[in-house]
C-alpha cells in the first residue's frame, strides 16, 4: 500500500530558467515520496487520504547550496579587512586546524548542520579540510542531520599553510574518505583548487575519480591575480580549466566549478560541454573583492549554474541571502556595463538556489509529477497582513525580508525532516513550530 | 542631584573615519544622560552609583538612518524587477496614496517606528507623502516612540503620478506640517527631487527654508538616466546641484542629499563647501541598478557621508544590512576598477552608521567625554562561543550575522528607550529580554 496524503498551500516552482510556475492554493498529492498531482481542487478519491492544511502559507522547492567550506562556519564575518594571502594565513588555516580536535568539530559540525536545516539548504555540498578525523566527523554529523549532501576531504599538498599534506598521506586518505558515505551523504573528490596540489596529486586524483566514477568539486577563475598566479605554476597549460581537464579532473555532468568569474570563450564552450555546474557564490566575490559573475552571459550560453553560500568567503549560510547577493551583483553589473540585459529577476534567482543546484543530485528541483518531494513550507503571513500580494510578489518579500524562522516545515522525499535538537526546540517553542500536530496528521508519531 | 549610573560593557566606538577604539571591559559613568568617563576600572567614588552590569556585551554607539521613505514600509522587496518609472507607477505612487486612510497610515507607522527602535536606529531622516494628513501622522508615531527624527512631507507638483499636488496646495501644507514638530521630531523640508518640482515650487520652498532656518533632504545624482531627464528639464543649469542652489535649496550645514552616485568634481567642491550630509544607501543603489557610490573617494575629499536604507528602494531596515551592503559595493567597486583603494573597512562602515549620520542631529555619534549616551547593548555571545574574538572582530561578526533580536537594550540620552509594544513584549518574553531587571536597577519602575 502506498503511503499518501494531500498538501494544501500556495505552489510555486520554476521549471525553467525565467519561468514560473504557481498554484495559490493548490492540492498537491504526495504518493512515497514524490509528487503524485498538483491540482486547483480537492479530487473526489483523496478526500480520505491525510489532509495537511497548510492554505495561506507558501511552498517552494528545498534549496540546494552547492558550495560551503564547513570548516569555515565559525569564521563567517571575521577578516574581510585582510588581503586574500593574509586572510588565508590569519584565519583559513588555522580555523582548520582547530577541527583536529574532535570535541570542536563535532560541536561545530553538528551547530552547521542545524543551521542549514534551519534555513532548508537540505542539499549541500561541503569542503571539509585536508584531515581525515575531521572528515569522518562531518560525514557522521550532517548523516545524523538527515540532509543530502556530497561531502569532500580537501586536498592540498601544496600552499596550504598549516594543513599542506604530503602527496602520499593526501592519496592514501582520499581512498579511504570514500568508503564514508551513504545513501544520503555521499564522498565527493576535492582537490582545494589549482595551486593547492601538485602536478602529482591531480593526476593521481584523476585516476582515482575515472577508477571509481566519482563527482569533483573544485575553483576557479575566481580572481586576477590567482589566474596570474596559475598561470605561473603551470606554464605549459592554455587557461585555468585546461590544468584539471589535463588531469582528469573534469567529468562529464559530475564536476562543480565555484565562482567562474573570469572565464575565457574557449572555457565556456569546454564546460558547456562537459556539461560542468558552477556555483555562483555572490556574497564571496562581493566580501573578497574577486568581481561578479556573468550569470545571465553564462546562462544564455547555455551554463548549469547553482549557488553557494561559500562559507566563509560568504557570510551567510541562508540561501535568501545568497539570492538577494545575486540579484543585487547582477544589477550592479549592469549599472556599471550600463546593460540592463545583466539583471537577473528573483525567479531567475529562485531557480539557481532550487533546480539549479538540485539537479547535480539527480533530483528534479520543481514539484512536477513524479519528482522526489523536497519543500519548505513558509508561515509569509507578516508579508502579506497589510495587503494581499500575488504569489510572484510573495516570492519577493520572502527572498528579501525571510528568515529561517518563517520556514515551519521541511520535506525531504515527501517526510518531514527533523532532527534531534530541532525536536528539542519543537517541543520548547509549540506556538512557532507545528511539528507535532503536523507529524500527528501525517502519522508519523 | 545628578542622575548618574556606572554601566559596565565592552565599548567599541569610531571618533574618525577609519579609526576605532574600544575598552573590552570598559566602566562608563552616565551623568545626566551624557558620558561622564569611560575607564578600564570602576573608580573607588563610583561604588555607590547604581551599577548595570553587562559585562561580556559590545555596546556601539546607536545608529542613524539617514534616508528613508516611511510611506514605503511596506513594499520592501517588491517591484525590484520591473524599470524605474513601471515601478513608480506600479508600487509607489499607489501604495503612498493608501495612506490617506488613517488606519492604514496609523499601522503602518507604529510598526515601522518598532523597527527603527528594535534595530537601534535611534535616529532617522523620514520622507512622507506629499498629504499633510499622513505627515501628521507620521510625526504623531515617531513622537509616540521616542525616537529622534526629522520627518518631512514630500513635495511634488510634477511627475508625481497619482501623488502629484497642485502647487499652492503644495506651500500651503508646507507651511502647516512645520508646526507638527517637538524637541525629539523635527520638521525637514522635503522637495522630493528636482523632475518632480516646478521651478515656483522650489523657489518659495527656498524662501521658506531661509525665513525659518530650516533643514533640506533631497535626493541627487542617483541614476544615469535621471541626470539626463533633469538637464532636459533645467536645460539652464551647469549641473544637477546647481538646480537646488539656485532655489537656495542646499543650505550650509543643514542638507542632506540621498544616493550621489554620479558627481561631477565641481560638484563635489560645491558639496564639501556647503558641508552637505551625503546619504549611502547601497542597497537601494544595487536593487534599482543605479551604480555605485565612491565612498573613499568623497571621504577623502573631506565630504560628510551616512548611511541610509532608503525603504524601499533598500529592501531591509536594519542599519547592519546597510553596512554589510556598503561594505560588499565598496569591494565590487575595487574588484571592477582593480583597484583596492575603494575598499570600506567594517570600522569604516560602523562610522558611516553611526557618527556619520548622528552629526546632522547635531551629535557627537561617539563615547567621548559629554557626548549624549546614546548607545545599543547587543548580546553577541552566540559569536564568541566556540573561541574568544577581539572587539573589532566582534563587531565584524556582529555587521555580518547579527540582527535586531540581539540588541538587548537602547539608550537614548542615557536613558533606555522602550515603547508600548515593545514593553509587551518584553512582559511576554523575558527570557530574551532583560528590561524590567534593568529598569529595576536604574530604578526607572
Amino acid at each position: 500500500m502506498k503511503k499518501q496524503f494531500v498538501l494544501c498551500g500556495t505552489f510555486l516552482h520554476t521549471p525553467v530558467f525565467g519561468a514560473v510556475e504557481f498554484l495559490e492554493k493548490g492540492y498537491m498529492l504526495i504518493q512515497d515520496g514524490k509528487v503524485g498531482a498538483l491540482l486547483p481542487k480537492l479530487k473526489e478519491e483523496w478526500k480520505d487520504l491525510p489532509f495537511v492544511d497548510r492554505s495561506g502559507r507558501l511552498i517552494i522547492p528545498a534549496y540546494a547550496d552547492m558550495h560551503l567550506h564547513a570548516v569555515q562556519y565559525v569564521n563567517r564575518g571575521l577578516g574581510y579587512d585582510k588581503g586574500l594571502l593574509e586572510w588565508l594565513e590569519a584565519y583559513t588555516f588555522p580555523e582548520e586546524r582547530r577541527f583536529l580536535e574532535q570535541d570542536y568539530a563535532d560541536k561545530v559540525f553538528r551547530d552547521l548542520a542545524e543551521e542549514l536545516w534551519q534555513g532548508g539548504s537540505l542539499f549541500s555540498c561541503h569542503y571539509s579540510n585536508a584531515a581525515l578525523s575531521t572528515t569522518a566527523r562531518l560525514f557522521e554529523m550532517i548523516k545524523a542531520s538527515g540532509l543530502c549532501a556530497f561531502v569532500g576531504k580537501t586536498n592540498m599538498d601544496s600552499n596550504g599553510g598549516c594543513m599542506t599534506e604530503e602527496s602520499e598521506t593526501s592519496l592514501r586518505e582520499t581512498g579511504k574518505f570514500l568508503s564514508f558515505g551513504n545513501d544520503k551523504v555521499k564522498p565527493i573528490l576535492t582537490p582545494r583548487f589549482a595551486p593547492s596540489c601538485t602536478p602529482r596529486l591531480m593526476k593521481e586524483l584523476g585516476e582515482i575519480a575515472e577508477e571509481h566514477d566519482l563527482p569533483v568539486q573544485t575553483h576557479i577563475n575566481e580572481t586576477r591575480p590567482e589566474i596570474a598566479w596559475v598561470k605561473e605554476l603551470f606554464p605549459e597549460v592554455k587557461d585555468y580549466l585546461d590544468v584539471y581537464e589535463r588531469f582528469g579532473l573534469i567529468r562529464k555532468d559530475k564536476t562543480i566549478l565555484a565562482h567562474a568569474i573570469y572565464n575565457t570563450p574557449d572555457e565556456i564552450l569546454r564546460m558547456k560541454e562537459q556539461r560542468v555546474l558552477l556555483a555562483h557564490c555572490p556574497a564571496s566575490n562581493s566580501n573578497i573583492a574577486s568581481g561578479i559573475m556573468r550569470v545571465k552571459e553564462l546562462k544564455e550560453k547555455g551554463l548549469s549554474i547553482g549557488l553557494g553560500s561559500d562559507i566563509s568567503g560568504g557570510d551567510a549560510l541562508f540561501m535568501n541571502r545568497a539570492m538577494e547577493d545575486a540579484l543585487k551583483v547582477s544589477k550592479l553589473l549592469a549599472a556599471v556595463e550600463n546593460n540592463e540585459g545583466h539583471i537577473l529577476s528573483e525567479i531567475e534567482a529562485l531557480y539557481l538556489a532550487t533546480k539549479g543546484g538540485q539537479e547535480f543530485f539527480g533530483e528534479k528541483g520543481t514539484f512536477e509529477p513524479g519528482a522526489n518531494f523536497h519543500a519548505l513550507v513558509i508561515d509569509d503571513s507578516r508579508h502579506t497582513k497589510y495587503r494581499p500580494l500575488t504569489p510572484v510578489e510573495r516570492l519577493q518579500k520572502w527572498i528579501y525580508l525571510g528568515g529561517p524562522h518563517l520556514i515551519t516545515e521541511r520535506y525531504l522525499n515527501g517526510e518531514l525532516l527533523v532532527f534531534e535538537k530541532a525536536r528539542e526546540a519543537y517541543r520548547n517553542n509549540p506556538a512557532t513550530y507545528t511539528l507535532d500536530e503536523v507529524e500527528r496528521e501525517l502519522g508519523l508519531v
